[in-house]
C-alpha cells in the first residue's frame, strides 16, 4: 500500500500526551474506589481479582524491565488503532530498549495460530495517525471454548509474554475478562489488558466516558449528512433518509444530530420508551413532511440509527416469532411461518412493504437468526411514508410533493483518518495500556478521564473488567458479558438534544461541520463530541 | 442557517486570482482564432454571432461604468457555485460602487417569476468558500418556449441588466445559447454569460478543460472510497460495489480510481468501445474474485459509474425497446411488454435479478422512459457475481468466500465545501464573466485555462456557446445542443489509468487521500485532479 500525501503529512505529525505519562519510570497505580459488581458476576471470578478503581499516579522512580508484549485487534475496525500500538510502542521502547512487541494477525485468529510479526520502530512509524487495521487486520473470531484458550495461553507462554493487549468492543472485552481469569486460574504470567475500541459508542461506564473510534465515525458521517443538508436546502427537491451504523445503540445518530441539525432523528431508545409503534413514527414523518411543504419546503433531511426496527415493540415481537419459528429444525417455508405467526405479528408483518417481508425471510445468520443490520430501514420508513403521504393526498389533506432519497452510512466511517481526538487518545490508550502491564495489572481495561481539561491533564485509569460484566441471556443461557450501553433518556447528552430538535423541523438550521481538519491549533471546544460535552461540560 | 466552525473559518479566507483580473480595468478581449462549428448549428443562428475565442488581455486603462448584472444557479447543485457569485459581487464592487447584483431565486424560475433579491456584501461575506447554491437555490425549470423566453426578456428589460449569468451544465448553457439568441434577435441589451458548471466532467472543450465542481465532487468521493479501500484492508471480508454518480459519463469514475486505485473500475464508455456485454463483465469480476481469493483476499473494492448500464449493449437495447413500447400511448401490462420485446432482449430482461426487472417497468420519468439512474447497478452486478461465484462453487472452481456490500455517492459530494481549487477557480469565473459583461460579449462562456501554471498565471478566455453546440436527435427531433464530453479511451487522461490497473487488481495499492484539507500553504501538484494532470502535465 502507497501512502497518500495526507497520510504522509499524518505519520510525522507528532501527539501530545497526557503529563503523567511523560515518565514512565514514576507511574503506579493507587487504589481510588471499590466499584459495584454484580455478585452472580463476582462468584464466577476468583475472590483474588480486585474491584478498585486504579488511577495512575507519580510515585517514586523505579527502574523499568524489558517488557515482551502482544497487541491484537478484534472485530470491526475503529480509526484510531494504529496510534493504539504506536503508544504502546514508544512507551516499551522509552522504557527499556531491549522490550519486544507482538503483533497477532488478524486479531484472536493469529493469537491462537500462532499467527504474528515482531513489530519495528520502521512499521510502527508508516501507520502513526492512520486508518485501518491494516497494520495487522482483524477478525470477529471469539477465544470461548476451553480448547480455544488453553492454545491462547500456549502462544502467551511460547512468547513469553508480559502482556497481552486486546483492542476491542463489549465482545471482545467480555472475552478478554474470560481469558484473563482462565490465565489467572492456571498461573499463566501474562496480564490482559483491554483498550475500548468501538465507533458505536456502547462500551461507557461510569469511570470509562468514551469508546475510541466514535469520535472520528461521528465526524465523517457528519461531513455527508452536512453535505446533504446543504444539497437539501440548495435544491428543495428532496427528502434524505439517512441510516447510520451504530448496532443496538443510537448515539451515532444522536451525536450527527447534535452536530447536523437535521430536520428530524430518531433514537430508537426514546421508541421503546415512548411504546412508539411503526404507524406512529411514520405518521410523525408524514405529519412533518407536510408541516414543511405548507411553509414551500418541499425537502428535509432525516436521520434513522440502524438498531432502530429492534425498538419498534411490534416489529422486535414479529421478529422473535420468525426467528423462534426458524430455530425449530429444519428450514419452514415462509407460508408455515405465517400461519404460525400470532394474529397481530401477521399484521404487522403484512403491513411492511414486500421487500422487507423478504428480508425478513431470506436473509438469516449463521444462527438462523433474521440479520436485522441488513434491513433496509432507510427503504421501510421512507415507502411507508410516501404511501401514508398518497393516502393523505387521496383525502385531500396534502397536496405538496414528495422526492426521498435513502442512505447507509457505515463502513466509510470505520477506517478513516482518526480525527485530533481519536489521534491523541489512542496514543495514550496504547503508553496507558503500556503502564498497567508494567504494573502487573490484568484484567483491565484502560481508561482515560478528564477529557475536557487540557491533554496534559487527562487522567490514566485502570478499570476492572469484572465491573463492566453483568449476566445477560445468550443463546438461551445465562451469561456474564459487558453491557451495551443504549442512549439514556435521562441524561444531559439526549436532554440538550430533546430541547433544541423542535426548532430543527421548520427552520432548517442545518449545520455543515465538513472535512475533518488537521491544524496544528485547534479549538478545543470542538475537539471532543457534542454528546461528551453536553454530558460533561456544558450546563443544562 | 447557523455555520459550522469550518465555514466561519472558511468564509473569511481570502481567495488568490489571477493577475488579469487584478485590475479590470485594464481587461480587454482579443480574438484568438476561429473555432469551427457545425454548419446546421450555425445556419440556426444569426450570422453576427462570432465563433472566435477571445483571450483576455491587459490593454489601455479604460473608467469603469456602473453595470447591472443578474445571476442564477441551473440544475443540481456542484461545489464552488457561491464564489462564482463571490467573484462576480467583488469585481462589481472593484470596478464601481454604484453596480449592482440581482440573484434570482430558484435559477430559471425566478427569472421567469420575477423572483429575485439584490446581493448585499453582507449575505456575499456569508457564503465565501461555502458549499451548496444555499444563498439563491436552484431548480431544473427550463427557458424554451417561445412566450418563457419572453418573459425572461422581460424580467431583464425591467431591472435593465446590462448582463445575466447563468451558472449551469450542458443542457444549461444550451437554454443560454438560445436565450442569448433570442435576446440578439430581439435587440434585448442583456449579454448571457455562461459559467461551466457540473460535478460530472462531461462539460468540457478544447479551450475549456474543466467544469467546476468536478474537482470537489471527486475528492469527497475518494475520501469515502478511500475509507472503504482501508476497511477492505482491515476486516479482510467484504468486496465493496461503490456505484458513482456522473450521469452517462464515467469521469468521476476515472478520476476516482486514479486517486485511490481499487482493484477494479469499470469505465463505461470502454465497455461500449469493446462491446462487452453483462455476461462479460460478471464473468470478469468473478475471475477477479477468483484470482484474489487464490492468494487469501477474499476482499476488494469496486467502482462502477451510474451510467454503465446505458453502456452494455444488449441493456441499452432492452430499455430502448420499453421506452418505445411504453410510450406507444396507454400504459401496458409488464406481461405485454415482454410479449412484443424482441427473442435477444426478452433474453437478456430474464437473466436480470427479480429487482432489476421490476425496476425496468416500474420507475419511468415523466417523459414515460425508463429511469436509467434510479437502477441498482451496484446490487445488480453484486448479485450477477454472487450468482456466478455460486455456480463455480457448484462445479467445484471457487472454493473462497464472498460476501459484498453496495454503496452509492452521489449527493453527499454535490454541496460539499469547495476544494482549494474549485474556490479558486470559481472566484476567477466570477471575475471573469464579469470582464465579459464590461466588455459587452454575449452568447459566451467564460472560461479559464493555463491550469497547471501558477494561479496568477491562468488565462481568461470567452468562449462562444455556438462552438459547444451540436445537432443531436431529443425526443424525436435534431435540436442544436451542447456535446456532452465522455471518457476518450484514446486520450492520456485514460491511457495512465488503463496502464496503472493491473497492478491494482492483486496488489493492493490502495490510497486513501483522506478529508479534504485547507492549508494555507500546499502542494500544487496535489491541487488538481489526477486526470487533468494526466491529460495536461505528465508526460506518458
Amino acid at each position: 500500500m502507497t501512502r497518500s500525501l495526507l497520510e504522509m503529512q499524518r505519520t510525522r505529525t507528532p501527539v501530545e500526551i497526557p503529563s503523567i505519562l511523560e515518565n514512565l519510570s514514576v507511574v503506579t497505580f493507587l487504589k481510588e474506589k471499590e466499584l459495584p459488581c454484580d455478585p452472580k458476576v463476582r462468584s464466577l471470578f476468583s475472590h483474588s481479582t480486585s474491584l478498585h478503581l486504579l488511577q495512575a499516579q507519580k510515585g517514586e522512580e523505579k527502574a523499568l524491565i524489558p517488557l515482551r508484549i502482544g497487541v491484537l485487534f478484534s472485530g470491526g475496525p475503529a480509526p484510531g488503532g494504529h496510534n493504539v500500538i504506536a503508544g504502546l510502542f514508544d512507551a516499551l521502547q522509552q522504557s527499556t530498549p531491549e522490550g519486544a512487541l507482538f503483533g497477532f494477525f488478524r486479531g484472536p485468529e493469529g493469537l491462537l495460530q500462532e499467527k504474528y510479526c515482531p513489530i519495528s520502530a520502521q512499521s510502527v512509524d508508516a501507520i502513526r495517525n492512520t486508518g485501518g487495521f491494516t497494520l495487522l487486520g482483524s477478525s470477529r473470531t471469539k477465544i470461548e471454548t476451553h480448547a480455544q484458550m488453553q492454545l491462547a495461553m500456549n502462544t502467551c507462554n511460547k512468547l513469553r509474554l508480559d502482556g497481552l493487549v486486546v483492542i476491542g468492543g463489549d465482545d471482545s472485552n467480555t472475552n478478554a475478562a474470560m481469558l484473563g481469569k482462565f490465565f489467572l486460574d492456571k498461573n499463566c504470567p501474562t496480564c490482559i489488558v483491554g483498550v475500548p475500541k468501538t465507533i458505536d459508542g456502547d462500551l461507557t461506564h461510569a469511570h470509562l466516558p468514551l469508546s475510541f473510534g466514535f469520535d472520528t465515525a461521528c465526524r465523517v458521517y457528519a461531513e455527508m449528512i452536512g453535505n446533504l443538508c446543504m444539497d437539501a436546502a440548495s435544491t428543495c427537491t428532496y427528502t434524505h433518509f439517512v441510516k447510520l451504523m451504530g448496532r443496538s445503540a443510537s448515539h451515532i445518530a444522536l451525536e450527527c444530530a447534535l452536530t447536523t441539525h437535521p430536520n428530524y432523528t430518531l433514537i430508537a431508545e426514546e421508541i421503546a420508551l415512548k411504546k412508539q409503534t411503526l404507524r406512529n413514527i411514520v405518521n410523525d414523518i408524514a405529519d412533518l413532511v407536510m408541516q414543511r411543504s405548507a411553509l414551500h419546503k418541499n425537502y428535509g433531511v432525516i436521520l434513522i440509527p440502524e438498531g432502530l426496527i429492534e425498538f419498534i415493540p411490534e416489529i422486535s415481537l414479529l421478529i422473535k416469532e420468525i426467528n423462534g419459528l426458524l430455530g425449530q429444525g429444519e428450514p419452514t417455508s415462509s407460508f408455515e411461518i405465517i400461519a404460525k405467526l400470532s394474529s397481530s405479528s401477521r399484521k404487522c408483518l403484512e403491513s411492511l412493504p414486500e421487500s422487507v417481508q423478504k428480508q425478513l425471510f431470506l436473509r438469516r445468520d449463521p444462527h438462523g437468526n433474521v440479520q436485522v443490520s441488513l434491513i433496509e430501514t432507510e427503504k421501510l420508513l421512507a415507502e411507508l411514508v410516501s404511501q401514508e403521504l398518497d393516502r393523505r393526498k387521496e383525502q385531500g389533506t396534502f397536496s405538496g410533493t414528495f422526492h426521498y432519497r435513502t442512505h447507509f452510512f457505515g463502513y466509510e466511517g470505520r477506517s478513516s483518518f482518526p480525527s485530533l481526538f481519536d489521534s491523541t487518545y489512542c496514543y495514550a490508550l496504547g503508553m496507558g495500556a503500556y503502564t498497567l502491564i508494567k504494573e502487573n495489572l490484568t484484567n483491565h481495561l484502560v481508561a482515560i478521564d478528564s477529557l475536557a481539561l487540557p491533554i496534559y491533564e487527562w487522567s490514566v485509569q485502570a478499570l476492572p473488567l469484572l465491573s463492566l460484566l453483568h449476566m445477560e441471556e445468550r443463546e438461551g443461557q445465562q451469561k456474564a458479558v459487558i453491557r451495551k450501553t443504549l442512549v439514556d433518556c435521562s441524561k444531559k447528552a439526549f436532554l440538550h438534544f430533546a430541547r433544541d430538535r423542535d426548532s430543527w423541523r421548520l427552520e432548517d438550521d442545518y449545520q455543515s461541520p465538513g472535512p475533518m481538519q488537521f491544524p496544528e491549533y485547534f479549538d478545543p471546544f470542538f475537539f471532543l463530541p457534542q454528546s461528551y460535552l453536553n454530558e460533561h461540560v456544558r450546563n443544562f
